[in-house]
């Protein structure tokens, strides 16, 4: 007896990864009651904490800060300035102890550029920089068993989206070469931006304003602006996802959502209900009372990270 | 000797039917200089009197005056109020005198129902409502040659977007059977919505505040926040799409645009410079100038609006 090649191989053989596989047939069955045209298969994805970690802090914030130290030269008052001297002293803690600190940072650290300027600078950032705990580039800290989960969705006819609440020009320096997401299958957070000739030449500007939030309610609000359709699946791991998997199962037809929790300490980290970072409460009080799948990254996942190549 | 099927027959054979197709040679043929990938061959076209007519007025304003019509039984205030009075008493020039009148009407009509309940009422009237001058459906009134072109396109994989100042959820209701252009390919500008329970179930609703508007130096800004990539090419027909057509030829490597000028008084409608609807002015000097394709709507092409299925 010949076996179908095992589709999701990083998955242990649990009842998620049976879910996941029952759902795709089932959807994809021609002339199954739940079948599912291809154009209207949309599956959406939350990326810090879904598809790569979150740990210590999440990966954008990073970006902000490394940026920040990159410009200190340039700008000495820094040095007695708030927010700048948190990170030119290495004071993480008051750096993170309220949002606007941080968002001072992003503002710094994300505008007064044009958009070609900022994608060079954070692909640069994404080659050299490496994560404070395993080494690994940060394009190399995302999920295997995600990874696998996007192709196996793709190669039945899936479009798989990217819906987070980072900011939409930075996941697409690279989405498409570490998820196979093209840029126009990315919605995010966004900044104002201004339109402008220089020297003959168009270009635009990024501006130290906020133009969408894609987080929390903003997720099936950015789906219905950017996307226009419902998705039928939807992949998240905080509370920040909730609304879009409340979104995502509120459709008719056959539905799959899940939570991916973080509970495996040993090999990645462990955090759901006080973290900072991708807390995951209500969302998961909520997949606990309709019966969403909650991913155990410790029981459902046989390796974390891709192996690294040589 | 064999000639492959013309892929543009409504089009005369015109020296813009030839740019058109010795652009996509140029792109789509492996090893030449200008070979794009496919997945970067993006193309942005304007909706109003670009893919379909804008006289008498913007067909999504004509929507908007029938909605109050049929809404007004239920406000008899609006007897009395401007500029609700101008619709009920058919006083048009006292309507479009300013901007602000039509923009309460726009307020009124999109806003205050779900984004399902909106849906269904577009495609209501999108079923029932016929063009004043032709009679026909105003998903009718598009234009056979714009048609070609776009199936022309994918069959050259192409990606083909809407880039339109109309409202983005107003086009999907027809993009896809009309243009066949799915909802997650529509760029348009969008209203504010709100995230809410209702009765367990959620839902989307409008706001009457403007999330985004996607004109002139906000068509550039739209095409890098929905879409991430620049267009290699981009066609329109007024100076709402200059600015589209700037950033698009602004890049690198083989590029396309053209401008549709509406010049056939007969068939379509005469205008450009002091057009209320649609005006062509500075987009043309600046066509002119830079050698940019305008094409002639009474020359270039055979035939204007498809033939009516029977």
């Amino acid at each position: 007896m010949v076996h179908a090649q095992d589709p999701l191989p990083s998955w242990n053989d649990t009842s998620t990864k049976k879910a996941i596989i029952d759902f795709v047939e089932q959807v994809t069955k021609e002339g199954s009651p739940d079948f599912v045209k291809p154009e209207e298969r949309i599956a959406t994805f939350d990326n810090d904490g879904t598809l790569w970690a979150e740990k210590p802090i999440y990966f954008q914030f990073q970006f902000a800060i490394d940026r920040v130290k990159a410009l200190a030269p340039q700008h000495p008052q820094w040095k007695e300035q708030k927010p700048f001297n948190y990170v030119l002293t290495g004071n993480m803690k008051a750096l993170l102890a309220d949002g606007k600190s941080m968002m001072a940072l992003m503002a710094v650290s994300h505008s007064g550029m044009t958009t070609d300027e900022f994608n060079q600078i954070v692909k640069e950032w994404l080659h050299t920089a490496k994560h404070p705990k395993t080494g690994r580039l940060y394009t190399q800290m995302v999920y295997q068993p995600m990874l696998e989960l996007l192709t196996y969705l793709r190669a039945n006819n899936f479009k798989t989206f990217i819906v987070s609440g980072g900011g939409v020009e930075f996941m697409r320096c690279f989405a498409e070469e570490t998820y196979g997401i093209p840029p126009e299958q990315v919605v995010g957070s966004s900044s104002k931006m201004k339109y402008e000739i220089r020297d003959g030449k168009p270009l635009l500007l990024r501006l130290p304003e906020v133009q969408f939030i894609d987080d929390k309610q903003g997720k099936p609000i950015g789906i219905e602006i950017f996307i226009g359709r419902r998705p039928i699946a939807a992949f998240g791991n905080s509370d920040g996802d909730q609304q879009m998997l409340e979104w995502t199962m509120g459709g008719s037809g056959a539905r799959f959502v899940f939570i991916v929790h973080h509970d495996d300490g040993e090999r990645e980290w462990a955090y759901d209900r006080k973290s900072d970072v991708g807390r995951l409460d209500k969302a998961w009080d909520e997949a606990v009372a309709k019966g969403w799948t909650v991913v155990s990254m410790k029981d459902d996942w046989k390796t974390i990270f891709p192996p690294l190549r040589q």
